[in-house]
């Protein structure tokens, strides 16, 4: 390593001394996580109570460095990855994802263009090519052989966000009044579309009541249509939830899509969470129809063993895209959209810089190869079963919406209180952490499925918590 | 590590063995980088062309997929931080950094709120404070004393793209029609303004005329202000370019402020490069008058040797990012924003997930010290002005801008055909990589300092390739 003077770069020699001292420190993290309060003692202010108020002027030893993430970062972590975490849904990583993000850090290559990043680019396409059949999904979104494409954002807000901005902006370039587009999403949808709509400048955002099983109400959304086209409004985009946050409903794809087409409306799916799951092809039916969405978003750091940030969009026509985002001269944004060779990701998203996200992606798909990945997600389905069924049988407990995945969602009979109270008592357990929530008025818990490290006896453990703190009934 | 079966996690003895192994291989790759080709010689497809068609169905060996790392990446790898790497800007990186990146992706933790994450959340809090101070910007926009606050974000694309559809919200919110809202940027600013203003929604994006130094021209701005309001315009943002793309001229921050304060416009600074710099108090005149400003931006990822990614966007006034970018019942975002102490950054930008990106900075601020972090950007300065100097007096060349830090613009006084020669036979050398670029119809070649490990010889080497390649006169 060169070390121009006077630049106190690592040596090599040092990099490798703390290299390894920091992926034994990663490796004793993740065997000993289970050991770990999931949650931690920590008021607002104490960590920064434990930090200088300036900068350091000069240089300070590694050692000093890395002792400060067992001194200041520890007491503060709030431990996603423990086996016992069963809150919002799981926060993907595995041993061999931290490695590949480790590796890309190091090469720090920007992928803003396929000529300043081949491999990134080539990595990419071909990844998300991969998933496209992995996932059974349309083989024309397949960037090398269809007019789709797919690319990686940092988060599901973020690709959806996208496809509102792009819809808003084609909607706009027709001629229609930017004040009078509307967006049309469940009550149920995830708090993204909210807050992309508004970001991308909706001036109306309509939540469209859902079903019994809080699915997206297809008659309930064609009635507020009704109603904003009387009042001169222009439909724009809608989305479908392939599994709402709170507990992953679906919302009926084929019929919103009628509509969608009806009225010349971007069709995005938010499968944020659920999308991980298709590797399964039994789980498909959930999202029958999806081949007539103009986007689709999934995070393999939800459910894939793949570390944040890695958010899949795909958009059945790319064209659209980039003609939304590129600023360059119409000629060459032709030749960009017609060569999936060559693919400029600045122009698949808001941000010009990007980083080499998809070599994690790359290791863990074949650190693990499709099959285990699948054996992933289905112990996690079948726990969650498993789950279900003890709840529904002991007269303590009721299930508050149907389980279509790894989420299950119950309530004590007993009502509100009890119920607050039982999630309360385990969160406390510092073994166990699990959301509450509540559905139209209704309190109830939470429990997701998926973290990394978590095995059959820490739903048993749970399960536990559950039988020791409920009142009976 | 616990290994539940049949999940086939890296185990701890193979994720310390194959950590080992790429500690080792990416120290080699810092000492190594030098001797490499600078951009690789490669053909759109060649790098897919190597990879199977469908991802494997079995789990692979980790040896296979680590040796893809030189069979397939590095093949494709235009070496951003080569010591002969003087194009667009420098992508930053330090080994200290990377060290950062991978401790962050271990621990895989969610900064969406305090609670999720309070060391991240208190640690970012903490070192864009730092920062405020070492840049020696106001410092009202610390957020532990301050009405203001620093957010980490992916790129300045993202920061400048979140400035405008904050501005933008509050002027439709206060009852000016989307349609009518103006964006103003000079015509050097970077691609990024018009494209975040595009999908922020403006349909009226102004490129204003520069001055001979290439820096907005603020009568130009206000004759465009008046145009636009004679036709019930809305001026809504103004961006001061606090170091332009291409030949790092400054906008003159305080007379735009003037303006920006008499229409109530969003003045917004994009110092992405720059920005670095001002931990340098000499630099600072540049950028006079930034306290007026409502919000900036600059990158450490470009200039501070921290990893793409790590944008900082702060605001002067968090409660107007905040109102625009919460869906919390108002009551609930004044108590965000009111409490400085427990940031639920969530609300401060378009994704809900986060990364910990401020330990990377952490650890960079802390290992090099703010001394050394001056002399790095000094000493690229220096080389930079002696750089010039040469050229300057060459009667081959002629400066084409003025250098107002480490960038050098220049071009050969034969003309853009000589100029363009001249750029294709360094590129060609591989040995060093610069980007030709146009400005005004005027060809000429930009030579960007700043790479992690560029040292005094290889500007030296650089001079010597225009030196042999430059025609005579």
């Amino acid at each position: 390593m060169s070390t121009p003077e006077p630049f106190p770069h690592l040596s090599s020699e040092e990099f490798r001394k703390y290299g390894y001292q920091l992926v034994d420190w990663l490796a004793e993290y993740f065997s000993g996580i289970d050991e770990m309060k999931v949650i931690p003692d920590v008021e607002p202010g104490e960590i920064r109570s434990m930090l200088p108020e300036q900068a350091p002027e000069t240089a300070e030893d590694m050692e000093d460095i890395i002792a400060d993430l067992d001194r200041v970062v520890m007491p503060g972590m709030a431990h996603w990855q423990h086996p016992g975490w069963f809150a919002f849904f799981p926060s993907g990583v595995s041993p061999v994802s931290v490695l590949g993000e480790f590796v890309a850090a190091g090469l720090a290559t920007q992928g803003m263009m396929w000529s300043t990043a081949p491999a990134a680019t080539e990595i990419e396409n071909t990844v998300l090519d991969w998933l496209v059949e992995l996932l059974g999904l349309p083989s024309s979104w397949r960037l090398d052989t269809g007019p789709g494409g797919g690319v990686l954002q940092m988060s599901a807000s973020d690709s959806t966000h996208l496809s509102l901005a792009v819809a808003r902006y084609h909607s706009s370039e027709a001629g229609h009044p930017t004040d009078s587009l509307v967006a049309y999403g469940s009550s149920q949808a995830h708090s993204s579309i909210e807050k992309g709509a508004r970001i991308a400048g909706f001036r109306h955002i309509r939540s469209v009541p859902v079903d019994t099983f809080f699915s997206l109400d297809v008659d309930a959304l064609q009635q507020q249509i009704d109603l904003d086209l009387a009042e001169g409004l222009i439909p724009t985009w809608v989305c479908s939830a392939v599994g709402t946050t709170s507990t992953t409903a679906m919302d009926p794809i084929r019929p919103i899509a009628a509509i969608a087409k009806k009225y010349g409306m971007w069709h995005h799916a938010d499968a944020a969470y659920a999308g991980s799951a298709m590797i399964c092809p039994e789980f498909r039916e959930l999202q029958d129809g999806v081949e007539l969405v103009d986007s689709y978003t999934f995070n393999p750091h939800k459910w894939l063993l793949t570390n944040f940030d890695c958010s899949v969009f795909w958009v059945a026509d790319r064209s659209k895209l980039i003609n939304a985002l590129s600023i360059l001269p119409a000629y060459l944004k032709n030749e960009s959209s017609e060569n999936p060779s060559a693919v400029d990701y600045r122009d698949w998203h808001v941000p010009l810089g990007r980083r080499f996200r998809a070599l994690k992606l790359w290791f863990v798909l074949r650190s693990y190869g499709a099959e285990n990945l699948r054996s992933f997600v289905r112990s996690h389905v079948d726990w969650a079963k498993d789950l279900e069924g003890r709840l529904m049988t002991d007269p303590r407990f009721e299930i508050v919406a149907p389980r279509t995945l790894a989420l299950v969602c119950f309530r004590h009979v007993g009502g509100n209180e009890a119920t607050k109270q039982l999630a309360k008592a385990v969160n406390a357990s510092g073994t166990s952490y699990l959301t509450p929530s509540v559905i139209e008025g209704t309190d109830f818990i939470r429990v997701s499925i998926g973290s990394t490290w978590t095995e059959r006896r820490h739903i048993e453990a749970l399960w536990d918590l559950f039988d020791e703190n409920a009142v009976a009934v």
